[in-house]
């Protein structure tokens, strides 16, 4: 049996993962620290000026309670400032582009439900809508990726590559084209269209879209002078990258979690036993009964493997 | 060949998937669109009985300015009341919070880089990390998916059910437990600590922040008078929550992705074709040369599938 030596490999890894979030945390503690105290001391010496120039005219906190608001309501999406629309912060371009953003996972935050039915309804939303998403992305692979891998199959035929290295090379290309076609392509429109800003914040911006990260700090702020007509129509562009790029990830994401290489790290790390011929993960296949609704050729021996 | 059909099918699914969004923003919309605009509107009345009350002793936009400064420094998780630590919004905790909401693609956007250091550095380390995380995530499961597996099989092979219904009965179970063990207890916990807000809440929160979405609108404001050492307890469990709570959301989607009821449906909705022995994507396996270094088990037979 496998004892604790698998388990022991495991658990390194988890430690190495552990210690890999460590040193990003610290680095992230390098780079941020500085200017976010600089910005805080800004900000403190603003409202020590406000609150020195007139101060004389004004309660005791009640500049407090007014920026206490202000703040509370931002977090929530409702903006304070500028005349903002008479429909409010819910239009149906916000609601679509809030809808996909947690269809998506990706969670901006820049606008929030308020009201406990629209938490509950989030809640049942997104655990039927998620799955129904997964399934959805998945039957989409199944139609494409056979398009995406003839011409690789085909280069591979060629330059006579081991099915290894073919698997490694589709999965570099579909990185490759989904980096350009979904990072780099609308970072450079949107750098354009911006004007202000440089182009890293805009590839910073698509990248933590399409990853679902979404920290929602470089969406368009509520009532400055905007367009309406451009500013939802920005929302809707938004919409339609975080769908197609969505997809687009988790094609990526599927391909690279197939790579012969990365199915070798994951039994040289995880506990030995008879190779599975399904999906690791799918001990079904092999303890239940003979009885299978799966092809023939991928029914395991029956055999319960050592652990 | 399939021609138009199966990609007509494929598309349904498609248009489905917008109807069950357009459908969401339009639910969304009514739940959320008239208490935002109750709080827009209180905020405006509270801003206007300001201006009309100190209005006379402050320079025109002085306020504006100042609120803007402030709503655009919370944007980046720099708070502007109360004392706040000396250290400032990156001290350890808050940073390894943070670099654990890029890991697991949570993003909830109460802080955000500032500088372009940063940005690059956030880019290259979701870049780098997201990938690692997925391999940690497929060797994890490797080893925990036969614990739970086995069970599960037992009960399957004492009711005599088909492989079908297990791995249905063992998909059920899986969400079952994630949802108790990650979403309900934790959201009781949270519930019991915080006193105030509703179990929805709680609940809300923990179901946000699992399935990855993090919209960010629950986290405990920074400033307000909270004791620092339960304040960085609470990020710290916050931080272990996610991590765990990945791992046992991404064992639940894998799960779901490979039940037969999934594949049934992935076949008809896709290109009709043979049936793939490994997963439907690798159509390297069936493309390439002989050679393989998977088992013999899994190589398909050598024919290009009908599309």
């Amino acid at each position: 049996m496998g004892g604790l030596r698998p388990w022991a490999r495991c658990g390194l890894l988890m430690v190495a993962h552990w210690l890999a979030l460590g040193l990003g945390a610290v680095v992230f503690q390098a780079l941020e620290g500085p200017p976010a105290l600089r910005l805080q001391a800004k900000l403190r010496a603003e409202l020590a000026t406000f609150q020195a120039e007139y101060g004389a005219c004004l309660p005791t906190g009640a500049l407090e309670e007014l920026l206490g608001t202000a703040l509370a309501a931002q977090a929530h999406g409702v903006s304070s400032l500028g005349n903002g629309s008479e429909a409010g912060t819910w239009d149906l371009p916000s609601a679509l582009l809030f809808t996909a953003s947690i269809l998506t996972t990706t969670g901006y935050g820049s606008m929030a439900p308020l009201s406990a039915g629209g938490k509950a309804f989030c809640v049942v939303y997104a655990a039927l809508g998620l799955p129904a998403s997964l399934a959805l992305v998945a039957t989409l692979r199944h139609c494409l990726l056979p398009l995406l891998g003839r011409p690789v199959a085909q280069v591979a035929v060629r330059w006579q590559l081991a099915p290894a290295r073919a698997a490694l090379l589709q999965a570099a290309v579909l990185g490759l084209l989904v980096t350009g076609t979904f990072v780099l392509l609308p970072a450079l429109v949107l750098w354009g269209l911006r004007g202000g800003g440089g182009l890293l914040e805009a590839v910073y911006f698509c990248f933590g879209s399409l990853s679902t990260i979404g920290l929602g700090d470089l969406l368009p702020g509520r009532g400055r002078d905007l367009n309406p007509v451009l500013y939802h129509l920005g929302e809707m562009a938004l919409l339609g990258y975080l769908l197609l790029g969505l997809l687009a990830m988790l094609l990526a994401v599927e391909t690279f979690l197939e790579l012969p290489q990365v199915h070798a790290m994951v039994k040289f790390f995880g506990p030995s036993g008879p190779s599975t011929t399904e999906d690791q993960g799918d001990i079904l296949g092999q303890d239940a009964l003979a009885l299978s609704t799966l092809p023939p050729a991928t029914t395991a021996p029956e055999q319960a493997p050592a652990c």
